[in-house]
């Protein structure tokens, strides 16, 4: 017994060493930088963002943004004058400057008091808006067929026989592929566009408990009242909009990360998703690929075009 | 022998049961969600972000932003005339326009196109500027003694003396509690404040390929020509400033989730940074304290200060 004992442990230990299994022994302090080292490096990222411009599609009631060089608001003797831009050559750096008429604009994060006076507003979402799982409803066949077909409790169901139970807390995305037609104004434009139906957003919400959803076009139905969206804000729910490059990740398995800009009591979110999907998946850069530090190099000098963009330009 | 094998495989089996390591039957798939469901439910959530409004502290050059209700651009008979503010009681929707004269404001993520002609924008970040290991170093009692205290390579080689080397593709906030002033406008203008010197951000970003280190004043360092953020910018590095709760977050063991707006060749980031910390951490909130759906609701509907901001008020 004794030398089976021994045998097992030492057996056990050899297993521990293959399979990596440590857990036991790591701190706390260990798991997030180890799970970062040994799985979010090897991580496929995709960007589910449209970067905003001036000349975007937007609901025909708010206006466009406008960019512009930062100027200075004041005289400082042989340094700059008082309206004059920042440039390069001169102060040695740029800024930027941005007219936006409306916060309802690009990719967003729609807070409930964007439609209701007791809802929290964009900074008031509390910090656990950071990582969640990323379920995505792929209903762009059915769109093919009728551009206005809306996202139904079947699909979602349909999604769940094939990957299991939605998980709570989750971000689920609705892949219409009708991100396609951005930046298009006049294709943006046309009616009907696909949408999310209001028993889908209770079902993923009351039944599954779900952070918020989100969608490719700017609105979440086509009903005259937005009945969808009106259910949401009203019932203090955030959504996504705009969301782009849902065709590039997976149904399930990969996590999503949630940003976005942070004015005190603002009621629609300037917003940039991240997917972070699995390994093996086929799209996406790894950490290895695309670091981020340092930077690659503009092909040529940035200047502002026509719109006020800075873009690198020959 | 036979036996001896036998008792090896069970208590093996056991011991993988019981200390729940399974990684090997887990697919790509399970590894992500897992990792959410079994840690990051857990953890504790910090903003490390300063809520931007119209009256925060911001370089004397540059202007404030103004916040304003959006109107709208257009006449729609019988639902808003054109320059009519959109209102909860009309049109049942609020939204919200921004001025910004500058993108140099609030918490900011700096991308080298800031001040080289040649430099990444904004919208050119890499999705990999997702989630990464968080390093805080301390200096926060030296600039209690001298306020103009720059962070030296001697402090990062004494945080790794204490937790290990730092990890590569960290990021690395320094903590001086210079953000405690914030968003005292006289008290920020304060001269000398707490930098970070051109040597340590060499060693931080030559020696230990870090993705970038940030702080909590609104610039690098003290000295007349910026000589830091001079480096890093012509080095293609970006950098975070304005940085909030750094007290609030450990030295070593914690992740930072990156949000930013992504206006296409934007020079300056209106950033949000979340710390993700261990869940045994004292401060913070985890996804079962704060699951953010629904949000809860404001003790008074929202109204808009003199200033533009939205609050609740009685």
């Amino acid at each position: 017994m004794k030398h089976l004992i021994r045998g097992s442990v030492l057996f056990a230990l050899l297993l521990s060493l293959v399979t990596g299994c440590t857990q036991k022994q790591q701190t706390a302090k260990t798991d997030l930088w180890a799970f970062y080292k040994n799985t979010l490096t090897k991580c496929k990222y995709v960007d589910l963002t449209h970067a905003f411009t001036p000349t975007i599609p937007v609901w025909k009631a708010f206006g466009n943004a406008k960019f512009l060089p930062a100027r200075s608001s004041i005289t400082i003797p042989g340094y700059v004058k008082k309206g004059e831009i920042f440039t390069y050559k001169k102060q040695e750096f740029r800024a930027s400057a941005y007219i936006l008429p409306t916060d309802q604009y690009g990719t967003q994060l729609d807070p409930p008091a964007h439609w209701d006076s007791l809802g929290a507003t964009i900074s008031d979402l509390p910090p656990t808006y950071a990582v969640r799982p990323l379920v995505v409803i792929d209903i762009h066949k059915k769109v093919e067929k009728d551009p206005g077909y809306a996202c139904s409790v079947e699909d979602i169901k349909a999604w769940e026989a094939k990957h299991g139970r939605i998980p709570e807390g989750s971000v689920v995305m609705v892949r219409s592929d009708w991100s396609k037609k951005w930046p298009d104004k006049k294709k943006c434009d046309e009616f009907p566009f696909p949408g999310v139906s209001l028993e889908a957003l209770k079902f993923l919400h009351l039944q599954r408990n779900i952070l918020f959803h989100g969608h490719e076009p700017l609105d979440t139905d086509t009903t005259a009242t937005l009945v969808g969206e009106y259910w949401l804000m009203h019932h203090y729910y955030t959504q996504a909009e705009g969301v782009a490059n849902l065709d590039k990740v997976p149904e399930a398995g990969a996590l999503i990360a949630i940003g976005f800009a942070k004015p005190k009591g603002g009621t629609g979110g300037y917003a940039r998703y991240i997917a972070i999907c699995p390994p093996d998946w086929k799209y996406g850069k790894t950490i290895l690929e695309e670091p981020g530090a340092p930077l690659p190099k503009q092909p040529y000098p940035l200047k502002r075009d026509k719109n006020g963009v800075l873009r690198p330009t020959p």
